[in-house]
């Protein structure tokens, strides 16, 4: 919600009406492999990419997703069936989405099988690696690294790219993997929507992605796909001036809340007796031709005192955060989300701020 | 798309227009066990039952999903989790619509497993019985079997009633059942909104659906919910005349169109040398007031000579059609959808008229 206030201001440039006759089928486009992806948003995502340069649209197929989770979903299912005897390893490093580890374990599948931190991933065989670059929930830029680590060459590898747009780091070069995914809650801050889409270079890979939304559930909301198609479309008006002002560019305004709140949000830890926040690198931004740092969507708190369980301590704090301990990390780490509303993110301030002097609240 | 004309044409009056600052949220309502159903469409979706009289909502939660086929997944996993040593048996009577089968084996879960036709299932223990009245694809009237038939207690139903409304058949009381699915695609005709709700008794089952709906896809396409409320409290207003005139009734127009389409296939079967159509009852229906005859959505054909592969019959008259065998009966049966666009419905009826003295054509 933290980018609320910009679509507030420009809502009825970004406006779409749709008549009680529109997108009534369940077919977008009966000669595309994703039937069910709407065209417009396809050559909308094509732009995108195009215009941030942060990913390679030539030879993919676009398919489109209920959100990312859905398409993580459809890449194990591509990646997996027809199944073997033996469930399919999942791994990432650590600290992972701990949404990862839900998804592969929930239906007890015997396709796949979440087996944590790809540090610790000794197996022979096939796996699926998932390379979330910026990390969730510690913001630092990933690759791949069981196939370095032991040389197992028959890894498939998702790289998970929520956050690989400029707002939150430096756009480095047009990432050209075989399978990628996006979503436009991280990217526009659209999370309502539930869109996501994948990059995909081989067409059966995309064809089984397509099988699985098409068993799970019958395509994807037609009107989520019109009223993204025509955000992007704007977003990248704005981006490139086409009439519009410099104030419409969606991803310096990105940058610049997030950039604001990570300065306070140092500003309060420095000082701290508890708790400590990594570093992040700077790199050259292609996109805005910068030198800029990492402004994660999240804060990856540690405590200073390896013996506390740093959630505990927020929980004391009453602020909400996510236990390292669910994302495979120690539980000296904690996750606190910094996308949300401009007052909630000032009451974290100052529950934080509260710490000076205080000590561990239910604290061990 | 049967439908799409009558939305055309009041396609202004179902306009919706949604600003670019709207529905940004994972959230709709935190204090709901569904937090992600947005309320106007809980209320619109309570409002139609009220008015159809085809389902009961009192004391029911509702469960939003991305279509109705994400709902029955939600169910499967709500009566199976945490999952015991054996997969819980799935059945449905046959003819049963074949995406069941699909949905429950896809992902080879240890949860759950297809059994087929209810008829045939006489295993003891946990079972889930799916009965969807009118059945899809024969359009006969169906109750739950397993218990009736083997007395095995440990069955838990899942209804779907997709086509239970009144352009379909007979409304004969307000379904009072413990899990109930509707889905928007079939009542109004916009399968493109990937629109299904569930009516639940028990909060436990709702929480675990609404569990199993957050983890595969974090909720459900706002935009679609949105408008799934407008057309439905317009489609309430129109039924009621409530600033309407009578021809904007949806239920009649939807019911005056499958009449015409059923006459004209029943008239163009009667002489056939290949194919039968078998009849349905006609009920007092409390919506209408009159005495209906079912109208299913699908002709379920059948032919006259037993060895015979109807499906393949009506490939040779280049009609698509889905054979029974996938539906768990005889290849001596084929569904052909009805609910398309007139043009197609028209050549359809062209090419079925088109074997009269012709014969089985690829035929055996």
């Amino acid at each position: 919600m933290m980018f609320e206030p910009f679509w507030k201001k420009m809502s009825d440039k970004y406006n779409v009406t749709i008549g009680g006759g529109d997108l009534m089928s369940y077919f977008s486009d009966g000669n595309n492999v994703c039937w069910f992806l709407e065209p417009e948003l396809g050559a909308a995502i094509r732009r995108l990419h195009g215009v941030v340069g942060n990913a390679v649209t030539d030879d993919r197929y676009i398919v489109v997703g209920t959100g990312s989770s859905q398409l993580f979903q459809a890449l194990l299912y591509a990646f997996t069936t027809p199944g073997g005897p033996e469930p399919v390893s999942v791994v990432s490093s650590a600290p992972y989405y701990s949404a990862y580890a839900e998804v592969v374990g929930f239906l007890r599948s015997e396709l796949y099988k979440w087996e944590g931190d790809a540090y610790k991933f000794n197996k022979k065989g096939a796996y699926i690696e998932v390379v979330n670059s910026p990390n969730n929930p510690d913001g630092t830029l990933r690759e791949a690294v069981v196939m370095n680590r032991t040389g197992n060459g028959n890894g498939k590898l998702i790289y998970d790219f929520a956050y690989y747009w400029p707002q939150f780091t430096a756009i480095t070069g047009a990432a050209d993997y075989d399978n990628m995914l996006f979503t436009i809650s991280k990217c526009t801050g659209h999370a309502g929507s539930r869109i996501g889409w994948a990059l995909v270079k081989d067409k059966d890979i995309a064809k089984k992605m397509t099988e699985y939304i098409t068993i799970s559930s019958i395509g994807v909301s037609k009107e989520s796909q019109f009223r993204a198609a025509k955000i992007i479309e704007v977003v990248c008006n704005g981006t490139q001036n086409v009439g519009s002002v410099k104030s419409e560019n969606f991803f310096e305004y990105g940058r610049k809340i997030l950039s604001e709140r990570w300065q306070k949000l140092r500003e309060t830890i420095q000082n701290s007796e508890y708790l400590i926040l990594s570093k992040y690198p700077q790199e050259h931004c292609l996109f805005s031709g910068k030198l800029v740092e990492t402004l994660s969507a999240y804060a990856w708190l540690e405590s200073k005192d390896n013996t506390k369980d740093c959630n505990e301590f927020l929980r004391g704090l009453k602020i909400i955060g996510k236990s390292g301990k669910i994302c495979g990390a120690h539980q000296k780490f904690a996750r606190v989300n910094l996308m949300c509303r401009e007052e909630e993110f000032n009451q974290f301030i100052e529950r934080l701020s509260a710490t000076r002097g205080k000590g561990f609240i239910n604290g061990h």
